[in-house]
């Protein structure tokens, strides 16, 4: 068993929408290591499925890749807020549907070597259609496909989300679709 | 298509292993948002597969979670370093195995709306065992367990970290093992 320990904890920067903070560690040797951390309150995504059985994607403009990456819907959680609110909310601003049938399929830490974000993944059948409500930096484009066509898309590179890859294959596995 | 432009990144704090930018973005409807961004040279990542066809996982404490995961061997590349560089020096160095038979298996964001990271999974086979010559600061427990009692852990959320799921995920879903 190894014996780290977080000695200290203090934010070096204030981002628009995280922190970044640095981290002193205690290491089983009795050394110390200064690591960076992003203060993250969560994330929240979903696998929105329509009445013929086809998995609900948005297209959207992604920082990181600095291009548009095909996702599942997904937001970030308040502070403090539980992530099926967020879910229930990002879903309704993203594509417009709301549902009654949402179930937690997985969650997991999609950068745990410097970020704190854990994304919850859901799985939202029985959609009911609402008017869609972006906010004002948002502007997605929605398209749907099939689980095959969508692992087939995995496979092809023509997804390189890691949240949608990971939900996307955990869908496929559970054989729930 | 939406019609995002990046107009300017810069360097708002630079970290211990990583930088923090803020980028200046121009929406489709002519207003301009300033977002987050992690800067990141990438990473690499590897299943490495052994010769009773038993998977090599690391235990490893990871500052996200605060508290020890159960992953694949990983590691960040060096700015402009090939991915494959990355994993045979990370696989060497984490559990002590050199190979002459890595082949890439997926790539993926793993956070696109605030990190550059880009990380190449590999899988590994025909191991040989060289000396485990770890970081300074890295203290890892080596773990090998078969593709379903990988995937049940998946399914039980004893593996949470996102590559890791991903990975196990897709080597699955593709048959090879």
């Amino acid at each position: 068993m190894s014996n780290y320990q977080k000695i200290k904890e203090y934010a070096v920067h204030s981002g628009n929408v995280m922190d970044f903070h640095e981290v002193e560690i205690g290491l089983p040797d009795g050394g110390k290591a200064y690591w960076d951390l992003i203060h993250h309150s969560g994330g929240a995504a979903v696998i929105p499925v329509d009445e013929d059985g086809r998995i609900i994607f948005v297209r959207q403009y992604r920082v990181g890749a600095d291009r548009e990456l095909l996702e599942i819907p997904a937001g970030k959680s308040e502070q403090g807020e539980e992530p099926l609110t967020t879910i229930r909310r990002e879903m309704e601003e993203e594509i417009g549907y709301v549902s009654d049938e949402i179930e937690k399929l997985m969650d997991f830490y999609p950068a745990p070597a410097y970020s704190e974000e854990k994304t919850v993944i859901f799985l939202a059948r029985n959609l009911k259609k609402t008017e869609a409500r972006p906010d004002f930096d948002e502007f997605v484009e929605i398209e749907t496909y099939s689980l095959p066509e969508s692992l087939q898309m995995i496979r092809d590179g023509r997804i390189v989300d890691g949240k949608t890859i990971a939900g996307i294959l955990m869908l496929a596995n559970t054989g729930i679709l």
